[in-house]
């Protein structure tokens, strides 16, 4: 019995059509990687945002817009390529013009500032649903992947984890916290914030990256996976937001290790790189936090307090019976 | 009040996010074309197959394989370009393997016939609807596009045209033709061959080209308002497939005319280049057929034994009220 996505994408799709030898790095990470002629290498991703799976009916669209357009950004963050030309296939039950027009500004604005320009669009009656395509550029060779952990690694993740989830617990399961936490909370969830930036500068410091969508525990587990990696985390160390930490206190860490939609990047340094990391997070004015410490083996042995913990996590995964 | 797809792609979207100097060709052609270092440009586009608009609910999964790379390679075709690299983003109601294995079979042949690779995916629960991107390239200021056609070029289209459409009609509107036209149509319809060597012989000879999806009048009109040009085009030499001129006779022009998924391409071809076409034809085992002639002015004007016809073309339009 198939039951999750990435099963399926394995199983159905993984080296269909033609093998080329212009392909650096197929399905299984963040974004493709392709050769071009020159010195650059071509990324490419999609992903799509469907009514009712990563987002409520009735959605703001301006957010839709920022947010179809972010989900894409953060896996050519996490490639630390740079983002260029998006595409738009828009699948709309009505030609609404007060649904548009806001989708429109979120998208424009979010692509303005990364320097994405949208070159070409799709759109069709149908069931809600958003794809984007993105297509961005990375010099040859420079690119961030998942698979190049070590033992020794510190393990790091940026900004604070578990904010998008509980904003979606706010707006779909009524999770009561207070207004100003709500606020902040929702804001996380509607727009997250892709570390375009941060990829890039970490082209020359990690030796892995993903970016988090799914849950931390879910996505590091992907990097460790693919590094043929085990990591020690220390739950305590998990970045919160002081919203997560004030509004829900001993439940915050289920949120962080659990909860998708962050569009944080996961990623490891090795031990000599490390001291940059605190300057890197002043300039760039985003936190990066050692969470814990690659090792042989495989598999994620979470620690509290020097205590090992049982951790059963659910993440995000749309065909999970 | 809007009422056509591209109205709304140009209201909403033309021109949104970033203005880039890389790219050569936004939204408005077939695909988009983009500046890489090296020489050659990027091509994208994206097209989606959406259940109830695309596709009768129930349509084989081989079939929809197939149509979702065929209409994008199509697409890649009218820009003269070669398609290298697809993604492939899946909103599936349930993981179903006796639907997803016969999708990947179809997806996968097509792709291994023009040497594509399936290079990254997204499957999510959803409504059914299957979004293609494809990306390909085109030496530097090669590619075919809508807007270079002159008043004298003749204007031609590859293949037959109605066929896709009549077999639209049989399978959705009951249409009656005999056992063996139904099967061709039907198949026509279901299994659109992109024509991409086609458009990659025409990067030397068509000064215009555009691949036809809503309908040979619809999509001439905007090749001709993009060239800013008018044509004269004799209906008797619309070319009709055996098929269609037996089962359908006086039905059969306008299906040509009007109906849409035929993946044929319409290009334009100066009066010095066009002897090279029967030789061109023979090679590919296509007809290329001369319909009609560029002139100035705008719109196209429909002849019929030299008499000169009304037609007010239905075309397909998603939005259309």
């Amino acid at each position: 019995m198939l039951n999750s996505e990435s099963e399926l994408i394995e199983q159905f799709f993984r080296g269909l059509g033609a093998t080329r030898s212009d392909v650096t790095l197929g399905i299984g990470d963040d974004a493709a990687l392709l050769s071009m002629d020159g010195g650059s290498e071509l990324v490419l991703t999609t992903d799509a945002l469907v009514e009712g799976v990563h987002f409520l009916p009735g959605a703001p669209p301006h957010s839709l817009g920022h947010r179809a357009l972010a989900v894409n950004l953060s896996d050519i963050a996490a490639m630390g390529a740079t983002p260029r030309w998006a595409l738009l296939a828009l699948n709309l039950p009505q030609a609404d013009e007060r649904w548009l027009q806001p989708f429109a500004d979120g998208f424009g604005a979010l692509a303005r500032v990364h320097n994405v320009a949208l070159v070409g669009g799709n759109v069709t009656r149908g069931p809600l649903s958003i794809t984007v395509q993105l297509a961005g550029a990375v010099t040859r060779g420079q690119a961030l992947r998942r698979d190049g952990a070590h033992p020794g690694d510190g393990l790091y993740v940026s900004g604070y984890v578990g904010d998008a989830a509980a904003g979606l617990a706010v707006l779909r399961d009524g999770l009561q916290v207070d207004t100003e936490a709500a606020d902040y909370l929702r804001r996380r969830f509607e727009y997250p914030t892709p570390r375009v930036e941060l990829g890039q500068e970490l082209r020359s410091l990690a030796s892995a990256c993903i970016d988090i969508s799914d849950g931390l525990y879910l996505d590091a587990q992907r990097l460790l996976a693919a590094s043929g990696c085990s990591a020690r985390v220390e739950i305590t160390r998990l970045p919160l937001s002081p919203a997560m930490r004030v509004a829900l206190g001993e439940r915050a860490w289920r949120f962080a290790l659990d909860g998708g939609e962050d569009y944080e990047l996961c990623f490891t340094v090795s031990p000599d790189r490390e001291p940059v990391l605190a300057e890197l997070a002043e300039r760039i004015g985003t936190p990066l936090t050692c969470i814990g410490r690659i090792r042989a083996g495989c598999g994620i042995e979470l620690e509290r307090n020097n205590s090992v913990m049982q951790f059963s996590p659910l993440g995000f995964d749309h065909f999970r019976g």
